[in-house]
């Protein structure tokens, strides 16, 4: 067997201008994050009486490298290929016939013969064949949504307030304290005061239930509103951030690339690490009180 | 506007009963863990001309409660839905027509006249309209997916072992130092040995490019394995652990209740909030050694 550990792809993290506020200082670094980036899989396969097939099965958002086992290890644990003598090779692809070879999809190509549960197929979630997120940029499939660039400036937050919020929600989480296992979302408005809380064992599903409700209270876009999540903030979070109009998502953990990439495309703020009496700014600056008025405390 | 935090639904946490190894002491306890099950969304709308049209476009595994919110705040922050206009109600359907409402399936009905981005539609992921996971159970499309029971008491492992795998992963995690936003899916030997590690943004990736590398490596099945993964330990992971015949699957965090479902349905151990010198046991506690052994520091 090689080594456990592969050694890290050179595209497994990106480097970034942060400002980090740490003991009342404040400084601007440089930092990385790590990377995400889209990656579709396709499944090649041969029908009774031979005739080729290839079908988008998934995109998932991943860190490069190591696509061949993540593809393969996809297709396995979801009981798609059963056996290593079906495959044959797994090769990157364009996502459109024709197109660019990107890095982004690759295919996984089986023997002839090599039979392929169809059931297993229709029972799992794959995607159409028009992948969006892959054959253009993540990017613009965003903005092709109707994201609209937030309006800059507003709120303005103080630092100290923002280094409040995980108290707040620690006081107010309920489930968490009891089974340690739920993601928490939360809206603030720009004093602190929380306005709203839900919780799930995916982040993705507090946020649009957070969301969600205050679209079904006809409050949207949220664009006075700062968002906190519990865990890591990702491309999805940040994107439906945006796309409620929420100019502000604070995560208590690490962002990633393309998180950094949506915030500073649409003009949004995304704040990382925000923990312990710190915390990282990785795009929208100006929401910032000046730090001089956070060093003295407000 | 209403209290931030909705009272908890009471099916956001379900009661197990665990092993608990803290300060070398064992206790049997009564506990409770995140309760994780299926959500399937249909929208149903009507096309130009009237004819009314329901697809499934979206299962995702979710805490219970706040369903209608959830199904809201996807469907507008995927940029389906685009304001509350065009919403008129989210009820609780049966998967199939004709079939049981089980709360795992809600239907969002636009009003006549609403205009859907059928475009939006064909960008985004949607399943398909047999979904396995919603209309049988979780565990029987488990089943149907060919995993098996796995074989009792094997390998044996001795709780010190257990408790030493965290130092080891840390020891060995590469980009997590430098980013601090990486997932870890280790495989160790019953001894403890790291035999693998793989790094990604999600954590499901991190484990398939694992569980790739070794089907790639012609290894499979991991029979005499232990499977630490740095996050928590939901559905998926514990699927695609069985799938790979690990018969061992340790979190840093904690489990949701349909991972506790599925590892004691195959006969997995599973093992949670391994840190800091202790873990939970929510099952096959037959692959630990008796706990009076670990007392002694063994």
């Amino acid at each position: 067997m090689s080594s456990p550990a592969h050694p890290p792809h050179p595209a497994s993290a990106t480097p970034v201008s942060i400002l980090r506020l740490e003991d009342g200082q404040i400084e601007s670094k440089a930092d990385s994050v790590a990377t995400e980036e889209p990656l579709e899989i396709q499944l090649s396969y041969e029908k009774r009486g031979g005739v080729r097939v290839t079908k988008s099965i998934s995109v998932t958002m991943r860190t490069p490298g190591d696509d061949e086992g993540l593809a393969a290890g996809f297709l396995f644990t979801e009981g798609i290929l059963r056996n290593r003598e079906q495959l044959a090779e797994i090769v990157p692809v364009a996502t459109r016939p024709g197109g660019r070879v990107t890095g982004n999809s690759v295919q996984v190509r089986l023997r002839p013969g090599a039979e392929v549960d169809l059931r297993s197929l229709d029972r799992h979630f794959y995607t159409t064949s028009s992948c969006g997120v892959c054959g253009k940029t993540s990017l613009e499939a965003l903005r092709a949504t109707g994201a609209l660039v937030l309006a800059p400036g507003t709120p303005l937050l103080a630092p100290a307030t923002l280094l409040d919020l995980p108290n707040t929600l620690r006081q107010a989480q309920r489930v968490f304290a009891e089974t340690g296992g739920l993601h928490a979302a939360a809206l603030f408005d720009e004093a602190g005061t929380l306005l709203a809380l839900r919780e799930d064992v995916g982040r993705h599903n507090a946020v649009d239930k957070l969301i969600g409700g205050e679209f079904l209270g006809g409050r949207l876009p949220l664009s006075r509103s700062v968002l906190l999540v519990s865990g890591r903030a990702s491309f999805e979070l940040m994107q439906k951030a945006v796309m409620a109009g929420i100019p502000l998502l604070a995560a208590v953990g690490a962002p990633s690339s393309l998180a950094v990439a949506v915030a500073r495309q649409f003009g949004a703020t995304l704040v990382g690490f925000l923990r312990d009496g710190r915390f990282n700014v990785y795009a929208g600056f100006d929401r910032l009180q000046t730090f001089d008025t956070a060093a003295n405390g407000g």
